[in-house]
């Protein structure tokens, strides 16, 4: 255990050094959290694919849990339960359009993993820094609980518990809880828990805060502690039904899955799902009692409850859906949580985007209507006229404007067609206009992957670390 | 599937180039015989302890099913559920003593298995071979199911099923079904199915014969089938026992073991087995409703079934014994059968020696004294008289000796001396005479491993085979 406990105590120092500047120790958030026994416990693995980049390289890191596709390499890190997922990764040959600038890719790009934490962060390709396209990095950073690092190189950072960073490449930062940013680039800075941030730095410059009371009745963080909240309890609670897939070796899928579809076999699926053609279900995913609609996708850490998504819907990595109904292309972004009641469901009407970070917890039925956009949180009708608006309505937005705790500058128009373009683009790289011939995408290549378990030193000084292990081609 | 089709073409014509001079075709023996499809279902797997020395490399072979420990490297081979086991090899800077020659070994012993396709065949260390001490090869060869090699390089040489290789290196020769060979080195020759053969090139020649209609009755290998007979069928029928255990990643251990016994996670523990002190069951043993003395070693492809073994048993790999009663410190070779019934158990008294190859299968009780040596053919007293000798008697012989079909000449005191030498050593090996802090052994050191799981490419033209695999330190 010696080395395994040196090596977290180096990165701990380490993610200090690089924000001494913003005077945050992480220390005291390190304390009573870092599972150093778990780390023995678990098997890590990755996926072989004859469609995805293959080549990993694993140096005396701990990996305990973490799942791995695509081209990667961890040198000297902890990552815990964390998902590596590489499958978008650019190619040699091909070519990154910044701007007026077209930029070769000059080599295969893959992740580079080094002196950093990771507790069950989910990290997706690829990098969208015109200055690091070859390589996407996570260098001196620490990351909690069910925080993504989704197309965001990072360097000397800390994100707090359930924060996501995406497309943004970051350094020197401190990411609170519940955060979302997504601003292309950003440097020496903090973000307060339960901040919604996006910028596109000459077109628009969305910004949304939580009241602090309101953020800790859901999840709250402070040091020497784990994670408090329904929002952390809600996953913790769900724990024991992923023990049982990750006992098995291979797991048999249901019969009712479209050959189109994919369904990942580290994901839980209880009875009364329903998965129709060009689905994909992500690792970790969690579906009960659910219909699944033609080309909806259910990403990682996403749990999907007692609900009905008519189709086209996307469920970001970490959204949560429970007694709902979702009408067609319905977006719930990152780490949202949506939760109806038996007896007071929601509704979400057709093309509606539901922003990442937000929360609905509702005690009363309540309907969203088709094609509106919806931030913060929501608890009743009330709270929803100040936390959406008519697509159309934010698209005729052209300079400044606020509603409730969301200030909005810029064009309206631009920033609605940013996300709606990134819709169809997530919904084309998941296969969900797969017509049988063209269009395919992860819910098709993704079908047949083998999974490779790997694990740690089971004894002696090297305990918990992992042997040198490079996959290649 | 391409791929894994090519390569076995090529190995079945390597191996026939080598073994031209003899004129032996194996083409006919590998139709209808070779699982190409389920090379592509099972996964390999290898295991991580401190002791060992670690270091796989695994470059576009087919390792289905197949477990790996120790230093070991395969090159284009298809290898179906054989166990590489080099949890013996020699270390950098150790001496080997071969007669006069004190040779220093000038890095670590590792496997090579290079154009060779084993089915369920157990390869372990080491290279007895002064010419090759260093290297263990396996090149241009084909073994059949339950085929020992053991400490034997071979290049150029074909197996038969059941058919065991002990510290001879072998070039271009062919093993018949069932045979034993421990000949130092042989080369250019094709051994008849069923032959005992013991030889040190100085000291004495043991050789034994069964008679084909009698080997026949047993286990009959012919061209263009699978193999037939009792043998086989006893192993198939336990087949789905351990397909239990190789569906889930980690396995319990029964509460019941001492902490100085090791029990393998992928050996079968069935009802009323008692494993005690220093006791070393190996992976793809089968225990059944046994007891295990201290001391006792189940090794790899045993199957113990309604017995009791007193303690310092040896269950040489692939031996099996069915309802006997057995002293202590008896010594059951390589894929012996000994079958004893309900109303008609076996009893072997203490220290006696069943050589390898022996067959046993009574349908009237039967006692084996104590300190005897038996071989060949017993299925009653009858068979027993001219099988079997005191240890004493044997010792006696000084130049020629036959019994029965077993010939022996040279020095039968150096003969049995040697037998009971091995016998000490492998008891020390295996951990037998552990005190609680010193001699520790296979059962102490194969304690924990970590087991980490290797799959092949699921589809594609590589279909089977597994990408570039390199584990170092």
């Amino acid at each position: 255990m010696q080395a395994l406990e040196k090596l977290r105590d180096r990165i701990i120092q380490r993610v200090n050094i690089n924000l001494r500047e913003l005077g945050f120790d992480v220390t005291p958030y390190m304390h009573e959290l870092t599972p150093i026994k778990q780390m023995v416990k678990f098997y890590a693995f990755y996926g072989i694919t004859p469609h995805h980049p293959l080549n990993f390289q694993f140096t005396h890191s701990n990996l305990a849990g973490s799942y791995f596709l695509g081209r990667c390499r961890v040198t000297n890190s902890l990552l815990y339960k964390s998902d590596i997922r590489g499958d978008e990764l650019k190619k040699e040959g091909s070519v990154f359009q910044f701007q007026q600038f077209e930029i070769p890719i000059n080599r295969d790009e893959h992740i580079d993993i080094e002196d950093s934490f990771l507790i069950k962060t989910l990290v997706h390709n690829y990098s969208h820094d015109p200055e690091t396209l070859e390589k996407f990095f996570i260098k001196d950073t620490i990351s909690m609980h069910y925080a993504n690092i989704h197309g965001s190189p990072s360097d000397g950072c800390f994100l707090g518990p359930f924060s996501t960073v995406d497309l943004t490449t970051m350094h020197d930062c401190v990411v609170g809880t519940f955060s979302y940013i997504q601003a292309g680039e950003i440097s020496h800075i903090k973000v307060d828990p339960g901040t919604v941030w996006i910028r596109s730095s000459d077109k628009f410059n969305f910004l949304y805060r939580y009241e602090k009371n309101h953020l800790d009745n859901y999840i709250n963080f402070t040091a020497g502690n784990r994670p408090k909240g329904p929002l952390f309890d809600f996953v913790e609670d769900r724990k024991k039904d992923f023990e049982q897939i990750f006992a098995m070796v291979n797991i048999d899928p249901p019969r009712s899955v479209p050959g189109s579809a994919s369904l990942d076999r580290y994901a839980v699926i209880k009875p009364h799902t329903n998965i129709s053609e060009n689905v994909l279900v992500a690792q970790r995913a969690y579906l009960q009692n659910s219909w699944l609609g033609k080309g909806a996708n259910a990403q990682e850490n996403c749990y999907i409850i007692n609900s009905r998504l008519e189709g086209f819907d996307i469920t970001a990595h970490g959204g949560k859906i429970i007694e709902a109904d979702l009408g067609k292309k319905v977006f719930v972004g990152f780490n949202s949580f949506l939760r109806g009641r038996p007896d007071a469901r929601l509704t979400v009407g057709k093309e509606s985007i539901i922003m990442p970070h937000t929360i609905i917890d509702i005690s009363d039925p309540l309907t969203i209507p088709p094609n509106h956009i919806v931030w913060g949180l929501v608890r009743n009708k009330h709270d929803l006229e100040t936390s959406s608006m008519p697509l159309s309505d934010f698209s005729a937005i052209e300079k400044k404007f606020s509603l409730g705790n969301m200030i909005f500058e810029g064009s309206g128009a631009s920033f609605v067609s940013a996300l709606q373009h990134r819709i169809e683009h997530i919904l084309e790289a998941n296969g969900a206009f797969f017509n049988g011939a063209e269009n395919k995408g992860h819910a098709q290549k993704n079908q047949s992957i083998s999974f490779n378990t790997i694990q740690p030193y089971p004894m002696g000084k090297l305990k918990g670390l992992y042997p040198s292990i490079i996959i290649q081609p």
